[in-house]
C-alpha cells in the first residue's frame, strides 16, 4: 500500500534500533526490547500499519506525558483462571505482552484463562498476542478497544472503536492459523492509497461528514466516517470487543477512550482482553494440532475461483512474509523508515 | 421475508404444540419441552428461519434414524472450568441446552468456563444459548459448525460451514445485548426472496457453480455457492468457529459434517462450543450491567444517517419482537405454519 524501499533490513538490527530509541526515551530495557520485538515482528508479517511506523507517535506520547515511560503493570486481582491488570498508564505493548505471558502460564494447568488490561494505550497488532498463545500450544484470542472510529449501522458519526480482534491456533506440520482484523470495511491505508491514485471507492466504505455514502476517498480528509464491515456484523463484533476490552476490563469505553494518535498528551484509558484455551483438556494437543493441519489442507484444497491462483488459509500470507523476512531481512515501506528516523530524532539518536 | 399470516398464536400454546409433536416422535418429555421453548423463543425474536419451521425436518431425521430420539448427553470429561459433552447422536437442541446449563452452573464460582459438544446435530439459533448466559448474569458465547456451505475467500466451492456465532451480555435497565450471525454475506432467505421477486443481487453475495460472481439470485437453485461476509473476514470467523466447535470439541469438521437437511438419515457429527465469562470477578456484576447500559445509550444516541430513523443496539429489534410476542402471541410466517402442520402429520397428530 505504501511504497516499499528495496533494501532489506536484518531483523535483529531493526529490533535493536527500536530498543535503542525507546531506551533513549527512558523506557526500561526489558520493555524497550518487547517493543522492538512486537513492532518488528508485525512488520515482518507485512502489517506495516502497526509496525515500526508507530515508533515516533509512541515517543511523542511518552514525551508529552500521555504515556508513562517507566511504569510496571499492576495486578488488580487474580484467580487460577483469570487475571485483571492495570497498565498503570504505561505503554500498551509491554503491558499486553506481560499479561499474555501470565495468561499463558495459567493456561498450562487449566482449560481456559481470561486476562484483562485497563488504563493502557495502543497495543499494536492484536495478532502478535494471539500468536504468542498459539506458539505455546494454546488457542489464543486478543482484542482491544480504541477511541470511536466507526459508525454503528445506521449512524452518521463515529461512536464506537475500530476495535481490533485476533485469534490463533497451533498446527502440527503447519505453524498454525492466525486471523487479525479490525471492524471497518477497509483499513485506512486503502483509503489513502485510493485518494492518492484519484480512484473511486465502493459506496459502503465510508460516509461523508453528513452521513451520506460517498465513492470519493478524499472525503477521509474532510471528516468522513468509516463504516463497519458487512453492516451490522462488523458493528456487532465491535460491540463484542468493547464489552470484553472496555466494560469487563474496567477500562474507558467509547468516547471516554482518547486517541493516542490525535491527543498524545492524554491518558487514553484503553483496555485489552486476552483469552487462552488449552487443547490438552479437549482430547490432547497433539490430536488438536493434527486436526488443524487437516482443516488447513481442506481449505487450501478448495478449487480456486476463475482468475484466482490459490486459496489461502488465515495467516498463511503473514507466516510466509515472516519466514522470508527472518531469512532475508525486513522490507520496510518508505513511510515506516521515515517515521523510524523521526522517532530517533525525537530522542536525539543517530540511526 | 416470508409471508406472515395475520393471526397471532399464544406463546404457551405454540410451545405445547411443539412439545406434543416431539413427544409423539418418541422424544422424552423434558427434551420435547426444551425443543418447544428454543424454537418458539426463536420465532418470538423474529428469526423464523430457525424456529418451528424446523420441526418437520427434525422429525424426519428422527424417523429415518439420523438422530436418536431418546438419548442422554454423556459427559466425556469435566474440570471446574470446562466440560466436554457428547450428544450421543441425539437432537442438538436439548444437548446444547443441557450443556449451557452446566456451563452456567460452573461459571457461578469461576471467572470463565468453556463447554463443548460433539456427536450432535443442528442446534437451532445460536443466540438462544448466549442469551441463557446473559440471563444468568454472564457474558455468553455460543457457536456451532455446519456442513460445508460457504466458499473460502478465493475458492469456488463450499468447503467450510456457514458456522453460526452468537454472544450476549446482560444490562441493568436494558435486558442486554444480543448478537447472532452466520458467516455468509446474506442469509439464504434473502436469496430466495430476491429470486421470487425477479430482482438482481449484488455480485458479492453468491458465485455460480463455476465460481463466477453473479447478480442472478436464481443461481442458488443451480448449485451456486454462498460467499462469506466481508471476504476474508467472514472466512476467518467461520474458521474460528470450526476450530472451537469442530476441532476442539472433537466433532466432525468441514466435509465430514453431514447435512441434517439433505441427508436426514445420517449422523451429522456436528459440534458446538459455549463460553461463559462471569463479570463478578471483574469489578462486579452490578457495575458491569450499568456500563452495558451506558454503552447501549451511547450507541443509540448516535445521530442517524440521512433517511435512517434510529440507530439500534445489537439485539434491540429481537428483544422488542419477543416482548410483543409474549404479550400478543407469535406472528408466524405461512411457511412456518405449513412445516409445523407437516411435522404433526408425520407423527399422526392433529394440531
Amino acid at each position: 500500500m505504501i511504497e516499499a524501499i528495496d533494501r532489506r533490513i536484518p531483523v535483529a538490527g531493526l529490533k535493536q534500533v527500536c530498543r535503542d530509541i525507546f531506551m533513549a526515551a527512558k523506557v526500561p530495557a526489558t520493555d524497550a526490547a518487547i517493543l522492538g520485538d512486537v513492532l518488528v515482528t508485525t512488520d515482518m508479517r507485512g502489517i506495516h500499519s502497526h509496525g515500526v511506523i508507530r515508533c515516533a507517535r509512541y515517543i511523542e506520547c511518552l514525551q508529552s506525558g500521555g504515556i508513562k515511560a517507566a511504569t510496571e503493570p499492576v495486578v488488580l486481582s487474580e484467580t487460577p483462571t483469570a487475571i485483571r491488570i492495570s497498565a498503570a498508564g504505561g505503554l500498551g505493548i509491554p503491558a499486553a505482552v506481560k499479561t499474555v505471558r501470565k495468561v499463558i502460564d495459567k493456561a498450562r494447568t487449566v482449560p481456559v484463562v481470561i486476562g484483562t488490561v485497563n488504563h493502557s494505550d495502543h497495543f499494536g497488532a492484536a495478532g502478535y498476542y494471539a500468536m504468542c498463545c498459539a506458539e505455546a500450544g494454546l488457542i489464543g484470542f486478543s482484542m482491544s478497544n480504541t477511541c470511536p472510529l466507526i459508525a454503528p449501522t445506521g449512524g452518521s458519526k463515529a461512536t464506537i472503536g475500530n476495535n481490533p480482534f485476533a485469534y490463533a491456533a497451533p498446527g502440527k506440520t503447519y505453524r498454525g492459523i492466525l486471523f487479525d482484523i479490525c471492524m471497518s470495511m477497509v483499513a485506512n491505508g486503502k483509503l489513502i492509497l485510493a485518494a492518492a491514485n484519484g480512484e473511486k471507492i465502493p459506496k459502503d466504505w465510508i460516509m461523508d461528514r453528513d452521513g451520506l455514502p460517498t465513492d470519493d476517498p478524499t472525503e477521509i480528509y474532510r471528516d468522513a466516517v468509516m463504516m463497519p464491515f458487512a453492516a451490522h456484523k462488523g458493528y456487532g463484533f465491535a460491540v463484542m470487543v468493547e464489552i470484553l476490552s472496555g466494560i469487563l476490563a474496567g477500562a474507558a469505553i467509547t468516547q471516554d477512550v482518547h486517541s493516542w494518535n490525535t491527543v498524545p498528551g492524554s491518558d487514553s484509558g484503553t483496555g485489552h482482553c486476552f483469552i487462552a484455551v488449552n487443547p490438552e483438556f479437549f482430547g490432547g494437543l497433539d490430536d488438536f494440532r493434527s486436526r488443524v493441519d487437516v482443516l488447513i489442507e481442506r481449505l487450501t484444497s478448495t478449487p480456486p475461483a476463475p482468475g484466482v491462483e490459490k486459496v489461502f488459509y488465515p495467516g498463511e500470507i503473514e507466516f510466509e512474509r515472516e519466514r522470508v523476512a527472518l531469512e532475508n531481512g525486513v522490507l520496510l515501506p518508505k513511510a515506516s523508515l521515515e517515521e523510524l528516523q523521526r522517532a530517533a530524532a525525537l530522542v536525539n539518536l543517530k540511526i
